[in-house]
């Protein structure tokens, strides 16, 4: 029963061996046996490359494979069948995908940079080549979203997409609700532990998040979204005294990844925002993952896992491997693009200033008299309701926090009067707005 | 771009019209055009069988299908491609099943009970006879976690699942945690609301959680496991006072489905358990179901959405036809299949007394000096170790509630201690033993 398709291996090229592509390795390497009783025939690593490939050790079982420096050999050797793209980037990785696909090879990737930016292409391409692109690792490296997405509930009509997708920020915003740390100081620490880079502005200021939201989007409203097509917003501003009072509106804030379909269009957005607390989405702490799917019929799923590590990635790439191989040895279902843009594409992106949400403002002053009338005349003016005014105890009147409630307000009428406040000579910063998510 | 394979649509038989059936039906039609966008070629809806479809109302758009009392007309059909059995149970859907293999019509099923009995035959029916199958929705309607164990996590070593897998019981169970009411009071209401039927037993006892974790072990372990290997322990015993006392312990109780494997073998069980409060599980409320899988590789994954329902589970179905549609137009990838008995197995189940765990035994008596020396002493006497003796304040002596918790204990000599226990003339009714999940 062990091969119910005997004949030869399917043979793999490894392209990349940072930490993905040890991981993946060690897996293919690992858990050999299991794969094939899965697959019902072997799955071989063929060949590997990387800069440095002549001094790497490279674990037990696959010491044979052939070694190279230069990715043409790979993707010009005729015993490879799938080249696994895992150098990241836009630059080399995209001449390795398209050289794979010109020379009729499958092609897995991890790649979420490239994908999100030139994924509907790419994949164009494959199927014009008639051979096979699996992205599973892409996005969410241990969360196998893909999957879900293009097969677990393709029947449905996604309404709505929310994530947690960003591993480090969602690190340290945890760390600072947990132990009331500042900011800079989580930070630090998250840099010394090796889970935050030296430099964090990919992770912190949203541009990862961002990226990934763009592929996720893509595959599930069938747009073609680029990430500059979303409003992205950092977590630099964020302090312990705003998980403070977010807990005592019974919220906490996370760097929330959001796609809304809306009659007028698709809102997109990578933001620091209030979440109610008692959601499975505010249970997700330190470097894990998230992403919550509303479909018109399936209502809510939601799917939960670590969103990077050498390991959790490496399963996604040899999944993938695994359901190319089999397509490969047992024909092929894929023949439409998940980009399905210009198929099922009702909706475009439309400016978020259009949205209406609920608002967190949080302010620092010089406390004096007539600070809420002063404010609150502002709000009056955009003829935006007031919902609660919250003040917590402090030592100090030289820069007090407190926090004003809005009730549902369009984001442009929001920002409007944000900037009119800038101006009040009382402000010791600008005051911080964060959405208010309480229909999660 | 609308249809890259064009050429014929690929034809359902809908065989049963209850819940799921009308749910899946209104999906296919409601739905329809993006299916056929997602695909490249329709799907459609080509005949439906009912004992009484006569009279039954179809959805605009499936309004000419074929309509049949008789399942042999839907089989029989050569122009139908996929049979979809929405029966239910072990007698007439396994006829229909069988019957469709035999005429060469690829199967789709959300037949629970029948997949965890007899999955493993049907399975090799299929591949025999050159079929596909599909059966996402038969387990946890709303959660797509066929296709993760299947693709999506494919390349990992499963250690452990766990599940919360029947909504009724965790309907019962979080109301009681929530508004305090008793056992009895929380049942009557959900049967008022359709929540739980007239017969409860199936959900409260567990035998329905224990249909779905066989089924689901079988796919992740590799092995077949039979629904009645699996210790099984039903959710009547618990009170309001059991969620203040797990509370207290930082707990709360939810009835678990567990799988894992141990050096010894594989520990099945269905049983209420305290699982730690600040786990991603513990958020669990509702009729929703979750699962959470730990790989070897991938770490910690969860999976959360609706158990049952007919929309949701008519996605899984919707999404299943739309697979095995996209095999039989492009090429069959299932040639091996899931139920990898006999491929993968190294573990088979073992007795649950072998388990070790702490435990929480919560006791009521006729309070009189001495009870806890008692109770100690038995539990010196099998060599368990007493970690704390929690009481909150009550009213009465005559019906004393407290708790003691255990130190890790192997179930055997917990069941000894407890049997043991019940002979005391002290006890209003013999101990309430559940396990504490400290791991997770």
């Amino acid at each position: 029963m062990l091969s119910v398709n005997p004949g030869r291996a399917v043979r793999v090229g490894l392209v990349g061996l940072g930490n993905v592509g040890s991981g993946a390795l060690s897996i293919l390497s690992g858990n050999a046996g299991q794969i094939e009783a899965k697959l019902g025939f072997p799955l071989r690593v063929h060949s590997v490359c990387s800069r440095s490939v002549a001094g790497k050790e490279l674990p037990a079982g696959v010491d044979a494979v052939r070694r190279t420096a230069d990715w043409r050999d790979v993707v010009n050797d005729p015993e490879v069948d799938i080249v696994c793209e895992l150098i990241g980037g836009t630059g080399v990785a995209r001449e390795v995908i398209d050289a794979a696909i010109g020379a009729g090879k499958s092609v897995v990737t991890a790649n979420k940079e490239l994908m999100a930016l030139h994924g509907a292409d790419i994949w164009e391409k494959a199927i014009a080549a008639g051979i096979n692109l699996a992205m599973e690792a892409s996005v969410a490296g241990g969360i196998p979203i893909h999957t879900v997405l293009r097969e677990g509930i393709s029947g449905d009509r996604i309404q709505a997409l929310f994530g947690i997708l960003n591993g480090t920020s969602n690190y340290i915003l945890t760390a600072i609700e947990r132990h009331g740390s500042a900011f800079e100081t989580v930070l630090a620490e998250a840099q010394r532990l090796g889970y935050a880079e030296a430099d964090p502005s990919a992770d912190i200021d949203g541009l990862d998040a961002r990226s990934k939201l763009a592929l996720l989007s893509a595959l599930a409203f069938g747009e073609r979204i680029a990430p500059s097509d979303i409003y992205t917003e950092g977590i630099r501003r964020l302090t312990p005294l705003d998980f403070q009072y977010a807990h005592q509106l019974g919220y906490t804030i996370r760097l929330l990844c959001a796609a809304r379909q809306t009659p007028e269009g698709l809102l997109l957005s990578v933001r620091p925002a209030l979440i109610p607390r008692d959601t499975i989405l505010a249970g997700v702490q330190g470097a894990y993952n998230a992403i919550w799917v509303r479909g018109e019929y399936g209502a809510d799923t939601f799917y939960y896992g670590r969103g990077a590590g050498p390991h959790p990635t490496g399963v996604a790439v040899v999944s993938d491997l695994m359901r190319v191989a089999r397509e490969i040895r047992n024909g092929s279902p894929e023949r439409v693009s998940p980009f399905a843009h210009a198929r099922l594409g009702a909706y475009r992106p439309i400016p978020i200033t259009l949205q209406r949400r609920a608002w967190y403002l949080r302010f620092r002053v010089h406390d004096r008299p007539g600070i809420i009338a002063a404010l609150a005349g502002i709000l009056a003016g955009k003829k935006v309701s007031l919902d609660a005014v919250l003040q917590l105890p402090s030592d100090t009147k030289e820069d007090l926090p407190f926090v004003i409630t809005l009730e549902t307000t369009c984001e442009a009428d929001l920002r409007d009067a944000v900037e009119q406040m800038a101006a009040l000579d009382f402000l010791k910063e600008p005051p911080l707005a964060l959405p208010m998510e309480t229909s999660l």
